[in-house]
């Protein structure tokens, strides 16, 4: 049985009777709930005996008000999302209950906020930090799951946590992606079918910005602008960054010395999407790189998935084998582009 | 028994054998113990079945280098003074339980810190919130006690719990005084005699205030003129600032329509000293005000004492009944200055 509760007030009776050896585990969502958010709630169900997701469009948030309002808001839907995986508690409350007053005290992120999203964006990871710190307070729970699909959010939590002592654990769940490769994420839905088709460029850009990385290439400037010319094939979208960063701070790193996050964010019409991936260089040594990604037969398989069914082609024209074997390649060159029949 | 812990992890340890129906009561200090911090403590006593006081010089909260190396550190005199009051644990946590690393994340109080000692001091209470953030997180009390002697401070704390949602109520506790009027403070140990002796003219200063409240004088700048008056009567003190402010927002009150909080800052010598007082307005109505000091034949007699027996006197040359009668009087001139034989 899945409980929709409103009011912190409700929350604490709640709580009061929950026993001490019981684990809670928070999921924080704005709804509009997708298998993004399953793969949180899964992970919270796995990890802990009871689950609280909370949906809250939070108004702090949002640089621009056409955004806010527009945002999906279904909360019957999200509420039998919930109850199908097994979700204990909805905290669904009100603006009035988040915002009964003019709001004074703001949770401020610092340095790692000035990057990425954050440049775009200016005051959002504020305003998520903020909702972020009052949720943990109002529900106090051990455990809270957070999509790398926002890495720049996670890390931004994570250093909250650390910073101000929170006595919550933050888990990080990878990013869901659909079978063309586009992330999940409620922003999808505002896409139109051709505008749709066009989405899945954004993660390849971002796997050849791993694949480069994964065959030796350190130098940042180098790899944006093979990345950037693999969007450009793509003249429907624009690009609002593309940056490697260290994975901690959300520092822009101009050379690739230790794994890093490959992040970039995109227009597509009027849909902004954004989307992250791991990437490890590889070693100096000839030692092969036990995580990154690796081409065979010249051909990356993920490359060619997100092309895949999309209406989008990558074609990968030249990919020959480095010196250090072991079936590593290395791209000369990567075009995407809208391939004429889709 | 009062049990000294130093790491957040021990902390946790006594925490999770600590049944549900006890209340912790905390008192944050940064040591150098006195009767103000000795009336938190009792409070806390009072309220709660366990108490914890911790004792931190809070590096960040400190704008001068040298004010934070010359805070008074009087580890072992605190605890003697903690045991003797019945505290449970003091939490004296070392620098690197604190700030382990880099803090990147601040508790931001906005406006409310932008008046009285936040304009003196830019990042006092940005340090001040952060690090109460902190310990709130670590200790996880039911009740928090702050002294009303750092007025902003306490509004600030309580914005701070309100807008983050924080699951602690803050308890506010009068001012305790010396017998001439001198609010405790820990600064007040750097004074030498002769600083000593004047101090008690910023209490004497703000009872003037009060009692011009009282009277019916409204006008913020009017009451400000008299009250630099009086302090200009002790030329070896420099005032910082003087301001009638809102008892919430701390927002500065050009007209006093409703209670408000009169505070001061000067500096005698190297020291700076703080205190404030609550003023109410005399009613528009006939009433007799129920709260506001009164003069009684033409004499205050507060201050009279904050001027006795410290080489102050308080002179009130002329004090006349007002029209509403009741024995209110209000003041003509007070001059406050050194008696030549003190």
């Amino acid at each position: 049985m899945t409980a929709v509760v409103q009011r912190v007030a409700e929350w604490n009776r709640i709580a009061a009777g929950i026993r001490r050896e019981e684990v809670l585990g928070f999921v924080p969502t704005m709804g509009a709930l997708h298998e993004g958010h399953g793969a949180l709630l899964e992970e919270a169900r796995k990890r802990c005996s009871i689950v609280a997701a909370s949906i809250f469009v939070n108004p702090i948030q949002f640089n621009q008000r056409t955004d806010y309002d527009f945002y999906p808001r279904v909360l019957e839907e999200d509420v039998a999302f919930c109850a199908a995986r097994g979700v204990d508690y909805i905290f669904a409350p009100p603006d009035d209950e988040m915002y009964p007053e003019l709001q004074r005290v703001f949770v401020e992120v610092g340095d790692t906020s000035a990057h990425l999203c954050g440049r775009s964006r200016p005051g959002h990871f504020r305003g998520v930090a903020t909702v972020v710190m009052k949720l943990f307070q109002m529900l106090r729970p051990q455990f809270a799951f957070f999509g790398e699909k926002d890495y720049q959010q996670l890390a931004i939590v994570r250093h909250l946590v650390r910073d101000l002592n929170v006595p919550v654990e933050v888990v990080g769940v990878p990013t869901v992606r659909e079978s063309d490769g586009l992330a999940l994420s409620s922003r999808n839905r505002r896409l139109n079918a051709a505008e749709r088709s066009l989405a899945p460029c954004l993660y390849t850009a971002l796997l050849v910005a791993r694949q480069l990385i994964a065959c030796g290439e350190r130098n940042t400037a180098a790899i944006k602008e093979r990345v950037i010319q693999v969007l450009q094939g793509v003249p429907q979208i624009r690009l609002d960054y593309f940056e490697l960063v260290d994975p901690d701070t959300i520092r822009p790193v101009d050379v690739v010395e230790a794994p890093v996050r490959a992040a970039a964010a995109i227009w597509i019409g009027e849909t902004r999407l954004i989307d992250n991936v791991y990437c490890a260089p590889r070693p100096h040594s000839a030692e092969k790189p036990s995580s990154a990604l690796r081409l065979t037969q010249g051909r990356d398989d993920r490359c060619r998935l997100a092309g895949t069914g999309s209406g989008l082609e990558a074609s990968i024209t030249s990919a020959t084998a480095p010196d250090s074997g072991g079936g590593e390649c290395c791209i000369d060159s990567i075009e995407v582009g809208a391939t004429p029949s889709a």
